[in-house]
């Protein structure tokens, strides 16, 4: 496939056609979530309460589900919420935060993950593993490394859920069933910004409303915050600077950087 | 009336006063709220628990109510500030965040309306139009076309309520029983940045702790913010450095600024 | 002591050990505490729920509670995280943020600090007297003097609780039973930032995953805030971009920096 023309024709597609993505996400990364979306063109709502979660969710483009500040009331939002979304053809994009930190976040986000058929899965390797796994013991939030098991126990997630999954890290592995996509932008900064891993969930959101193939919509949403993220390193003098400059190159990713940065590659 | 110095005035005896602007808003724009009631010259707190939401808001200059990511704790607690700020004579400033959006988010703010004398309520065409008529239903929180319908629904709220109604959008109006304002301030850019209405919402709220014509108030308060904004729009290269900008504009603005910028007309 | 060689070598084992820091904190800050972390070189986690606040601060390098944005559940979750931190030695660094303003909230502080040992317990001025005295009630977050009468009542509670007290200000104070710390560092501009207490006080939590005299650690933290925000205050327009050159500064900060800029003095 000629990738950088289809990334930036979904791109240009998700500016045009503002889709409306519903977050139920952590309070962290709630605001450069939402800033995120709407640089890159989309429109954002951030709506949890167990008494709206699902009126909203019917009515959207897309839903992302993040756990990463969970509680009881939240997860009971984010349960109502799947449920709508399924049942009107939303597409259902699943941040498993932190899985593996501690039993309880655990147990909520593999109840999750089985409660609907998510579209796409984003997390880094420890979180992926944790899905599965209960040999790993996350230290958090910060694992970066894609290791083998992590793509094994992805595609296993993948198998199970028939849905997409991708690992995130150095190079990030977007995967399904049979397909596997590598995409090696971005920048160690990025490491240094807290929410930046929940962004690109809800950039593969957007890119999910408007892409049925979830793989290419997940692909070129991590491609296109990876090119954004080295755009924005350039110019930055630290992690307050980079964060800043993220969302203007989000804003005014061109069709030109699209061809002089991708680096996407099918790897089977 | 001569507009320019009138709202400097303004601003100047919020910078001078630093009026205690108690905020139950919500969690993606708290820090963004709290942060631009700093630049402007306000003292702004954050307090929404059912506990102390009445202690906090009998002892504030103004009492700010925002429904973004309300939930039924925290309605209890606007309930609760509510009727303790109106006891204790706090103006009290509302926005109905994504009104229309959900049947929940609906009742909860029309009932919040009504539950006492608002002195100002802002927000944009769609969501003033969900506090009265249900034939409309937003897409969530980015209408930004003021229509003559959503005047004729601000002017029957202004008269329900005795308070004042402001319709945000390229143009501002903002209007009470007799009297209308336009501001032409502001900039397109500025509809990329979350929160920016929720902003506005909290510095109406601080200059009405200043301005007991609150008519006066919101109408110096969306100048304020407008001009901001141009200025911050005219430094910047997208919505991450604009929101920088906007509020090193907004700690900035100066008698000369206003005296250039303002655009505002009584029109009835 | 060499003041300078040891808050330069305190710092350079956050940046190497990347303490894992748990944060119980208020919705505000909760996206500029996580920032300020990973710019300093720790690793910070947000989690809250009192299904996990407890597992998640038994395996943390220290634990940090601030009651900005306190309501019950969190309540529950910040008690049962104290417990398990102090059950596995994790030092607990506290922010009593409007201590006094209510008396929900004064009565919630002053159970917590008493409810273990602390470590750290950071706050202002008028925050540090509402833990021990009923006569004073602040207006807010935002009393920046440390009065003789706080350094008194900071004594009081660092003899009762054997804790360091920071009572920050102009000048920052950072006291134990018998010793005390003054740290001249920072900018008037930092106060127009909103949540700088508190990142503070997640710096404290991240000196004190590392230095087990917490006086040394707390003063390090502090002078490192103070430091930080001076360079960022001389690149600065205002307060929108002073955050951002903020963490650009405390990702950058240097021996040479510290050599020149360090105003710390043992007072007794």
């Amino acid at each position: 496939m000629d990738s950088a023309r289809e990334v930036y024709e979904l791109l240009a597609a998700v500016r045009a056609g503002a889709p409306l993505v519903h977050n139920i996400t952590n309070y962290v990364v709630m605001n450069s979530t939402a800033n995120a979306l709407l640089a890159v063109g989309a429109s954002p709502v951030m709506i949890h309460a167990e008494e709206e979660a699902a009126d909203m969710a019917a009515i959207a483009s897309a839903l992302v589900i993040n756990i990463g500040t969970i509680s009881e009331p939240w997860a009971r939002g984010m349960f109502k919420a799947f449920a709508a979304a399924e049942k009107h053809g939303v597409p259902v994009v699943i941040d498993p935060v932190g899985a593996g930190a501690t039993p309880y976040r655990t147990r909520v986000i593999r109840d999750l993950i089985r409660a609907g058929k998510p579209a796409i899965i984003r997390g880094n390797a420890s979180e992926i593993l944790a899905l599965t796994d209960d040999r790993l013991k996350t230290k958090g939030v910060d694992s970066t490394a894609a290791s083998d098991e992590a793509l094994y126990a992805a595609r296993r997630i993948a198998e199970e859920r028939s849905c997409v999954v991708c690992v995130s890290g150095r190079t990030d592995y977007i995967l399904d069933t049979n397909r596997t996509v590598a995409v090696d932008n971005g920048h160690a900064l990025m490491t240094r910004v807290t929410g930046l891993g929940c962004t690109a969930t809800a950039l593969c959101g957007a890119f999910a409303a408007l892409e049925k193939d979830f793989l290419k919509a997940a692909a070129a949403a991590m491609a296109v915050m990876g090119m954004a993220g080295e755009i924005a390193a350039e110019k930055a003098a630290g992690p307050g600077s980079l964060q800043m400059h993220f969302l203007d190159a989000l804003y005014a990713l061109s069709k030109d950087d699209i061809d002089r940065r991708l680096k996407m590659e099918r790897t089977s």
